[in-house]
């Protein structure tokens, strides 16, 4: 219990205690704060009280404007940090709770705070390990027999992204103009993109760096993952459709990706670990682990339209649907010797269930534009339309309490005039 | 002319002017210099000497360890600084000629210079604008008709690539293990990459930054276009094979990418701009240019193996044998609106002319390993063995003078035990 208010719905418990990067009207610098029911608790104001044996000696990592140098420090400086945090928030501990002057520059109103990416991204990848999404999109472009590539089931699939148009969720998002060839048997046209999408992801933050050569044994991998984030890989069908062969998504994909803005840790998460997804073939080696690292998060998609009254929810997802780990993700990238650094973000793909109610895109959810969602009272969505919002949630439920993401949104501006 | 003598087979000439950084035993920090002869101009040493309109306020761009705060003050300043240099440089000018305290300061021999990345590199990005390579791949993968993808023509194919394995010349670059399917009826295996390749690349580094969602139009591309370097983009063919289907190639290039220290500025290269490939059919009104911006840099692909004697030169190309320029490739990468920032890597891909001595990669020069090279004395090679050094040269032949690149350099170390 923190002597914070912390509702069961809330997200952010203090068996959470996700790192964001905040400023205010008042100190419009950046700084790291750890979210506490509605509060943020500013860490740059409480520095001195990390006097852990790593954190003691590392307390400027708390005075930078993004995570990445604490990121850097490892697994052990990671848990030593919640633990202080645990402690200092506890309703049973007295340094913050009956010192109301430090209270009063250590805490800021989540309402009253401006939120930005958590870390510098230096390299962004996207994989494709949701089995339900490649097999999904596989049967609308290749037919049910070739729906997943021969390599898929053995390797996780990957690509590498576009870091700099990685954006902070809140951040609109513009619809592009673009290379399309809607008619194969015409010459391609420029124009507003007519198929903008979603992906419901999620993605990992990387933390210390290795060296260029230096794979990652799959044993080690836990050590470099920092935490998790809730992401929305906006998506221009047309064009990714007509632009990716053969090197792969281009455009289509780097018009923003948005993330949401609180970090929560593997240490959070911990609790609601479950078992892995079955895999057949068994894979090589090097991607194989027996300890359980899928994790039961609940995701929601939710559609804010200017002709709905309210939100609508139109696909409720979770994380544990995913085939490869984060573990066998993080060893297959680096094992021809990629290097990562703190703060690379590594995404899961697209997340889909089995079942149509469960699936994390447009593409899927109307399957291809064929069956148009009814969002009630005549609405009806087969992609985006400008002024659309889209709201990803995610969280943990734990009894009683929650350990959630916040939300990832975004909303669709119209094109640039061409 | 410069009091500094320059040969001229030199590379560096007082009509260059290439930006790096360095440093050296006696001072350690990394600082930026320019080339000319066989010496290194320190501009930390002499920023005092920028006294132009633009630069004379930011004379701390040549205080940092990086070039991207140069980069990011876009053409006027690049040129005001190359204006300064080569009035300094001159033979003609007495400031740093009849100097010997300040030229001791100042110069330093580049061999005695450690020369590192020129810029962060924020994000990578490699186009395959060669026809002849793309076609050259294409055939031999699904043969003469349908060698050229349908979108080829239409646009300039990219992929993002990985930053962080963006290494500068002279680093040792480790053969990967990695998964491949050598054999299609039995499972994928584990191992040494066994057709570890390389590709003859140019590349470009960007100037000021835009913002998500603002295309940079084909007639701005010019001034977000700070220079030039000589790149090899190093590919595991076996581990690319398995893995690029759907998404592109990822670990079989992530394992390093070398680029040449010193970065030529396109006001260097400009005397040797030649017309633009004829593109038919003609692209969209966005990819549409008139003015001149192909370059005739003349590009060698030397290797250097533990078996021979002296090095043997395996491929003559050419920087003008490009289909889509520069502009079009950062029109086109910008479209949907991708942001850019100052230091972003763009490659050409492999670069290949139309006859078989003028390609780009091995799997080209060897035909898919179907026609080993000859290097003399017995010995022949279809990849690179281990220990095999490979030496990537480009230069401009002016009138008596050379605007050249140096070397991109890297050598095979054998891959990691498993």
């Amino acid at each position: 219990m923190s002597f914070i208010n912390v509702t069961p719905e809330c997200h952010f418990s203090i068996q959470n205690l996700p790192y964001g990067v905040f400023s205010t009207k008042d100190n419009t610098n950046r700084r790291i704060g750890v979210a506490i029911g509605d509060q943020i608790l500013d860490l740059s104001a409480v520095v001195q009280l990390f006097n852990g044996p790593i954190l003691s000696k590392n307390q400027n990592v708390f005075l930078q404007p993004v995570l990445n140098d604490f990121m850097a420090l490892g697994r052990q400086a990671w848990t030593e940090a919640r633990q202080t945090l645990q402690k200092l928030l506890s309703s049973s501990e007295s340094t913050l709770r009956d010192n109301a002057d430090l209270r009063k520059i250590a805490f800021v109103n989540q309402s009253d705070a401006t939120m930005y990416l958590p870390a510098n991204i230096g390299d962004y990848t996207d994989f494709y390990s949701s089995k339900n999404h490649a097999y999904n999109v596989g049967v609308m472009f290749r037919g049910p027999e070739n729906a997943l590539m021969p390599n898929w089931t053995h390797l996780p699939v990957g690509y590498h992204g576009r870091a700099s148009s990685v954006v902070v969720s809140g951040t609109d998002i513009r619809r592009p103009n673009g290379q399309t060839r809607p008619d194969e048997t015409k010459p391609p046209v420029f124009g507003p993109c007519k198929l903008m999408d979603i992906e419901l992801e999620m993605a990992f933050l990387t933390g210390p760096a290795t060296k260029l050569g230096d794979p990652i044994p799959i044993a080690e991998a836990e050590n470099h993952i920092f935490g998790m984030v809730v992401m929305n890989d906006w998506s221009a069908r047309d064009i990714q459709k007509w632009e990716y062969v053969p090197l792969g998504p281009f455009l289509g994909k780097n018009l923003g990706t948005s993330i949401s803005p609180w970090v929560v840790t593997m240490d959070a998460l911990a609790p609601f670990k479950v078992p892995n997804a079955k895999q057949e073939p068994t894979p090589l080696p090097y991607l194989q682990h027996d300890d359980q690292y899928s994790f039961d998060i609940k995701l929601d998609v939710t559609l804010q339209c200017h002709d709905l009254k309210e939100p609508v929810t139109v696909s409720r997802s979770n994380f544990k649907y995913m085939y490869w780990t984060m573990k066998q993700q993080l060893a297959h990238h680096t094992v021809t010797g990629c290097n990562i650094n703190p703060g690379d973000l590594m995404a899961s793909g697209t997340i889909s269930g089995e079942t149509p109610d469960t699936f994390g895109s447009l593409l899927e959810l109307c399957w291809k534009g064929t069956k148009p969602l009814d969002l009630g009272n005549g609405v009806t969505r087969k992609f985006l339309q400008d002024g659309d919002e889209v709201i990803l949630t995610g969280y943990c439920q734990g009894d009683g309490y929650r350990v959630g993401f916040g939300s990832c949104t975004g909303k669709i501006l119209p094109a640039h005039p061409i």
